[in-house]
C-alpha cells in the first residue's frame, strides 16, 4: 500500500521573494486556482498583515479543495501570543491552516533576535499552542534547521519538540540559505526521526543555491519526511525554492517514488503541468525557459543526429518518460547535426515526400550546413527550412520577384515641436510580368512609429497583384534579432514569427550584415511560405 | 591528503546540442580559452568530420594547458577500426585525447544499431585499442550506461571491461536520457567499482531531465568516480548537462568536497567563474539567468525584509558562501535604506561623489526604476547609468545638440548586375551655435555594406567641431539587440559597446519601438560619455 506524500506550495509567499516579482491580488487568485486544480495539498497565500496585497488576497481568496495557509512568524519575546499584533494579523486572515516560521539555530537566536535560547523555545511553543487553540492546523517552519542542527543538535531538536508537543501538524525542516547538500539533508532527516520526531509530521523545504534543491527535497523524502514544500518553476528568494514542477512528475513517473507514494496529483492532472508552468511565466511576462525539466520546449527535443534517428525507431531510446505524460511534446529540430532520417521526417511534417536515398536529401543537408555556417538557424525557423528544401527539390513556385526596395528612418521635429521618428518603405516587385511600386509608413493606430521593419513589411504586403487577397490576413507577430558570427565577421540574424487568419503561426530567418536586409529576407520567406500553402494549383494545399 | 578530481568540459560538443545553439569557430576558440584559464582538465571541442565548424575549430584550436579532446563514436560493425572513415575523421584532428561514445545497453545495441551483442563489445575494444595505438589518451563514453546496467548488468559491465582492457584512461558512465535519480547513480557506481572497474578511471556524465544533474554528478563522486563531465551554464541536449558552473564552487567551497578533493581550479580561478558564465551568455546573446546558483545576479540578493536586515548584522546569517569567493556580488534592492548606500557605491565607482541622504539619490533611484520599466537595462549599460545620474545631479555638460538625422537602406542592382545593399546616414548637429551636416555610407574596407547603424555611427562621429579630435579614436566594438517589454508593448533595446585609443571600453543603452532610433540613442550616450571624460574643464577627468 503506497504511502501518502503531501505537497505544499509557497509560490505566492516564498516565490514572491524572487527579485522583480510582485503579484497582484488577481494574479494570486489565478495561481491559487491553478494549484488547486493540479492537486496541491496546501497553498500558502502570503503573510497577512505584513503586506497589503497579501492581506487583500486572503479577503478575496477563492474556494479551494486545497488547504489555504497563511504565513507568519512565531510571537516575539516579552509579550504573550494573544497580545502579539503580528501574530494576530496572521490569524485574522481566518485560514484553516497557519504556518509560523521560527528560529532553531542558536547563532540566529542570539545574533539576529538577541534573546535567550529558552525564550525562543517558549515563543515556538506558545505560538503553535495559540494557533491550535484557535482551531487551526498549525505548521512550524524550522528556519535554518540544518545549519542549526550541525551547530547545536540538542537545541535544534528541542525547538522541534516544542512545536510537536504544542500540537503542530507539520514541522518543516528548512534549509533556509540553501547551503546543505542532499546527502547531508538525508542523514539529518534520518537522525531527526530517530530522535523521536515522526516522519509523517516532517516537511522538507529546500533552496537552490547549489542547484540541488530538487535532489535535496527528494533526499528528505527518502529519509522519511512526508511533506514537500516548493514553488512553481522554482521561483523564490535568491536562486529559488525546490521546483514542484520538476518534483511532481518525478514522484508520479519515476521509481522508487511511483510505487512507494501517492500524492494529491492524479495522472490526469499531471498532463496539465506543462500548461501550469507556462501560465506562471505568462503571469510574470517571462519567456518560458526551454531547458526546464519535463515541461520545457526543449525537454523532448532531439538535436543530435544519432539521437534523432534512434527516436524514430523507438522513442524510449532517448526519452526517460513520454512527453504526453506531462502535457509536453516531442520536437526534432533541423540543424547541422541532423541525419537524413531526421531530415525526411521534418520534410514529411511539412508535407514534402522524399524517397529514402534520394540525392536531393544530401543536397538539402549540404545547403543547410553551409547556410548555418553563414549564421542561419533552421531549427527555430521551420518555414525557412521548408522553403529551402522546396527550392532544392524544384518545388518552389516563384510567385513574384523583388526588383528593389528602400527604407528611410528620419528623426526630426514634429508639428508639436517635439522630436519624433518616421519610417517609410518603398518596395518594387514584378508580379506576372507587371511592375508594382508600394509605399508604406510605419505608424500604428496610436500614431506611434513602429520602425523600419514594420514599414517594409507593410509595403511588401500592400500590392502583390493576384496574390494580394491570400496574404491580406497575414501579420507579423514577433521578431528576434541577434548578432552572430557569419564566417569571419559579425552578421545580424533576424527571426520573424508570422501568423494568419487560419490560426497558423510560422517562423522564418534572414541573415545579413545589414539588419534591414536580414529582416527583409525573413519577411520574403514568410510571404512565400504563405503563398506556397494557399495559392491554388501549386499542389501544396494537400500538404496541410 | 586530498584526492584529485578531474573536470571534463563538453560545452563545445554536448553543449552545442542545445536547441538554437551553433558556435562559430571564433566563439569556440574564445570559450576554449576561458575554460583553460579556469582550470578545466579536458576540453571536448566537437566531433571532427561530422560538421565543418568542428573540423575547422580543431585546425585553429588554441594552445591549452588543458587536454584538448575530439569526440566521435566507436567504429561501425563490418569494417576494421583502421578502415572506418568516421573514426579516421576523429583521429585526423590530431588531439592528444579522443573520447568515443559506444553502446552498453543491450536494447540499444539490438534496436538502434541492429547488431549482435558481442559485435558491439568488439567494436568498443578495437576502437579504443586503435586510439591507444596511435598514442592518444582514450576515453570511452558508455552511452545509456545506467539503463543498460539495470536491464543487463553483466553485458553493460562487459562493455566497460572491453574499454578498460583496451587501455581507455577514462570510462565515462553516461546517463544519456537523464532519467536516473541521484541515489540510483550512487548505488550503481558503487557496484561498478565493486565489479573491478577502479573509481579513478571512472567518469560521470549526467543530464538534467529531472533537474537533478548536479546532484547526480556529485552522487557519482561520492560513490568513487573521479572525473566529472559537464558544461558551462548546463548547456546541452534537451534539459542540458550537469552544470560545471554550479559543481565547481561546490567542490571548492562545500564540505565534504572541499576537504576530500582537489581539482585543477584554484580559489583564485574560482573568483572568475561568474565572469566565465556571463561570457558564455554573451556569446549566445542570452540574458544571464538571475537565479543561477552561485553566479546569478540574484544568487546573493536579499529581498525579504527580515533577511536584508540580518545580512547587515552578519552576512553569514543568510549566505552559505561569500559572494566574492565566486566573483559575484551581494545585492540589496535599491528600494530601502540599504539600497541607497549601494547606489552611492556605484556612483563612486563612476567618480561621482554624493553625500549620504542627498535627495538626488532618491530621484536617481526613481528614474532608474521608471526607465527600467520602459525596457532600459542599467546593470549592463554602466555608462548610460552614469549619464543618467549626472543629468539628475546637474553635472551633465551639453556639448552638442542633434537637430535631426535620416538613414536610408536601399537594395537594388549594382554595377555588376547583382543585387546589393547600400546604407547612408545624414546627421545634423548644433555645436557651439553652429549647425553641421554630416553624411556617411556604411561600406567597410572590402566594399561590403555594414548596415544602417554603422552609417549612423560614422556620420555622427564625422564632424563635432571642437570635440572632433576627442572622439576620433572612438569605435563601435559590439552591439546587442533584444526585443523586450516596455510598458504594455514590445520595444527594441539596443546595447552598444564602444572602445577608444586609451583602451577604455564602455556600454550604453537605447530603447525605442524603432530599432534605428534605439541604436542612435545608445550611440549618443556613448559619445557624450567619452566627451564627459576627455573634454578639458568639465571637471570629470579626475574621475578616471
Amino acid at each position: 500500500m503506497p504511502e501518502r506524500l503531501y505537497l505544499y506550495d509557497t509560490t505566492l509567499r516564498d516565490g514572491q521573494q524572487t527579485q522583480g516579482v510582485q503579484f497582484s491580488v488577481a494574479e494570486k487568485v489565478k495561481i491559487a486556482k491553478a494549484l488547486d486544480r493540479l492537486g496541491i495539498d496546501h497553498i500558502e497565500g502570503g503573510w497577512p498583515g505584513a503586506n497589503p496585497t497579501d492581506s487583500a488576497f486572503f479577503e478575496e481568496a477563492p474556494e479551494t479543495r486545497a488547504t489555504l495557509t497563511a504565513f507568519g512568524m512565531t510571537k516575539r519575546a516579552g509579550r504573550s501570543a494573544e497580545n502579539d499584533d503580528v501574530l494576530a494579523g496572521v490569524l485574522n486572515a481566518r485560514t484553516p491552516a497557519v504556518c509560523l516560521v521560527g528560529k532553531t539555530h542558536d547563532f540566529h537566536v542570539e545574533t539576529a533576535l538577541g534573546i535567550a535560547l529558552d525564550e525562543n523555545v517558549e515563543n515556538i511553543r506558545a505560538s503553535v499552542a495559540h494557533c491550535v487553540a484557535q482551531g487551526r492546523e498549525a505548521l512550524f517552519d524550522a528556519e535554518h534547521f540544518f545549519d542549526g542542527y550541525l551547530a547545536n543538535p540538542g537545541y535544534a531538536l528541542d525547538c522541534l519538540r516544542a512545536a510537536r508537543d504544542a500540537g503542530a501538524r507539520w514541522i518543516v525542516l528548512c534549509d533556509t540559505n540553501g547551503g546543505t547538500m542532499p546527502t547531508e539533508i538525508g542523514r539529518i532527516v534520518s537522525e531527526v526521526i530517530a530522535a523521536g520526531l515522526p516522519g509523517d509530521r516532517l516537511g522538507i523545504h529546500t533552496h537552490n543555491d547549489t542547484e540541488t534543491a530538487v535532489a535535496g527535497a527528494l533526499a528528505g523524502v527518502d529519509a522519511g519526511a512526508r511533506q514537500i514544500q516548493g514553488t512553481l518553476n522554482g521561483l523564490g528568494e535568491r536562486c529559488g525554492n525546490a521546483n514542484l514542477v520538476s518534483i511532481i512528475p518525478t514522484l508520479l513517473l519515476k521509481e522508487p517514488y511511483a510505487s512507494l507514494y501517492t500524492t494529491g496529483v492524479t495522472h490526469e492532472g499531471l498532463k496539465t503541468i506543462t500548461q501550469v508552468s507556462r501560465m506562471l511565466d505568462d503571469v510574470l511576462n517571462r519567456v518560458p525557459l526551454k531547458q526546464l525539466a519535463y515541461v520545457g520546449a526543449s525537454a523532448f527535443a532531439h538535436k543530435a543526429g544519432l539521437h534523432a534517428s534512434a527516436i524514430l525507431k523507438d522513442p524510449s531510446t532517448y526519452e526517460h518518460v513520454a512527453p504526453d505524460a506531462v502535457g509536453n511534446e516531442r520536437f526534432i529540430p533541423m540543424s547541422n547535426q541532423a541525419g537524413q532520417s531526421n531530415l525526411r521526417r521534418r520534410l514529411m511534417e511539412a508535407g514534402i515526400e522524399v524517397a529514402p536515398g534520394d540525392p536531393a536529401l544530401g543536397r538539402i543537408l549540404e545547403t543547410v550546413k553551409a547556410r548555418e555556417a553563414e549564421g542561419y538557424a533552421y531549427d527555430t525557423a521551420q518555414a525557412s527550412f521548408e522553403m529551402l528544401a522546396r527550392a532544392e527539390l524544384g518545388q518552389a513556385a516563384d510567385f513574384f520577384e523583388v526588383k528593389r526596395y528602400r527604407v528611410t528612418v528620419e528623426r526630426r521635429k514634429t508639428k508639436y515641436d517635439r522630436m519624433g521618428t518616421v519610417s517609410e518603405a518603398v518596395v518594387v516587385v514584378k508580379v506576372d510580368g507587371t511592375k508594382k511600386l508600394s509605399v508604406s509608413e510605419s505608424f500604428d493606430e496610436t500614431g506611434s512609429d513602429r520602425g523600419p521593419l514594420n514599414a517594409l513589411s507593410k509595403a511588401l504586403a500592400k500590392d502583390l497583384g493576384p496574390y494580394q487577397e491570400i496574404i491580406d490576413d497575414m501579420r507579423l507577430v514577433d521578431f528576434k534579432v541577434r548578432i552572430t558570427q557569419g564566417g569571419t565577421e559579425a552578421v545580424t540574424r533576424v527571426i520573424i514569427d508570422s501568423a494568419d487568419g487560419q490560426g497558423r503561426r510560422w517562423s522564418t530567418v534572414g541573415v545579413s550584415a545589414n539588419i534591414v536586409d536580414a529582416s527583409f529576407e525573413a519577411l520574403l520567406d514568410a510571404v512565400r511560405w504563405k503563398l506556397a500553402r494557399d495559392v491554388p494549383d501549386t499542389g501544396l494545399r494537400a500538404a496541410e
